[in-house]
């Protein structure tokens, strides 16, 4: 008899939750389903999580860090808003291919989060998004970026990656360098002066 | 006693029905839930509609008829494939700012439609944006649109305007000239060559 690796085994159900939670809608996956998913006793789930909502804090908050960290590394870089804003586009595409299942889950089921924790996600997601509006508001303040309302450029770009989610799981006939080089020029392009 | 009006009390009960769809979900709303919202008897909903999901079938297929109506014209019209997809674009744009409750119920809840109107619709669905995708690629042809994957292009544009059925009821900050002008002027020169 080997020992369980619980680290292992958490990721393991995590990502059997962001799926479960994908597919079926939060409210509709129960702990049961959950634990049938990874095969083990749904009172084994509480050795490696709380309860169904503390699984999904994880996979919500995990998510608006890379967001974040990634904002972070770009609004301290010395690159011109343009160079930002590409940046930023690529951040997006890259977070939505490189883990879809669990950002499928973070962008549909947060609102299941309870409180403290749904204010505190709500806030940091503000944050974000005018943090990203700033940017682009810098770059048409310098002349770099087509003056228009700030607010429906910040909203139609992010919008416009969200296709991402609901597609990306299915085809990947399309590779992500493509979305990437194709999307980006749409967007910078649209932008542009 | 006056007359009841049969056809101004099946528009109260679809719009009613449209609203809930859209706040609660289709799943989660009852006969009973509409009955309260429009002020009659459950068994009196069935004077106008034979189940809930005809009222859902009734609102994603007349919604469905609006695109479509709107694609014939542009089709049917001898404008450059850039006039077209400009068009096209304010067809979107009008369509979910001046109807949002019954736009946000068709674009959200259709998958809960009954066989053989499942199908049915994604046939519509599938139709729409293959002919949506022809004019882009046309115009891509014909060297007045940039050269990119008309796969990518075309669900990033579907993509960019759906923001405005989660946003659009709360703000309205934003006239719907302002948003037909500056969503159309970052994604037409998205697309420009």
């Amino acid at each position: 008899m080997t020992m369980p690796e619980p680290k292992s085994k958490r990721d393991e159900i995590r990502e059997a939750a962001a799926r479960l939670f994908r597919d079926k809608g939060y409210a509709a996956t129960s702990m049961r389903d959950l634990a049938g998913a990874v095969d083990i006793k749904a009172s084994s789930l509480y050795n490696h999580f709380d309860s169904k909502e503390d699984i999904l804090r994880q996979i919500c908050f995990d998510n608006a860090q890379r967001f974040l960290a990634g904002l972070q590394e770009v609004e301290n870089s010395a690159d011109s808003a343009t160079e930002k804003l590409r940046a930023l586009i690529g951040l997006h595409i890259q977070i939505a291919t490189e883990d879809l299942t669990s950002i499928t889950a973070f962008n549909d089921e947060w609102r299941h989060l309870n409180e403290p924790y749904l204010s505190e996600f709500k806030t940091i997601r503000r944050d974000y998004e005018r943090r990203f509006q700033s940017i682009i508001e810098d770059g048409m303040n310098k002349g770099e970026l087509r003056s228009m309302d700030s607010h429906i450029a910040t909203y139609t770009l992010f919008s416009s990656m969200r296709w991402l989610y609901d597609w990306y799981k299915s085809g990947k006939r399309i590779s992500a360098d493509e979305l990437q080089r194709d999307i980006s020029a749409l967007l910078m392009n649209g932008l542009s002066v």
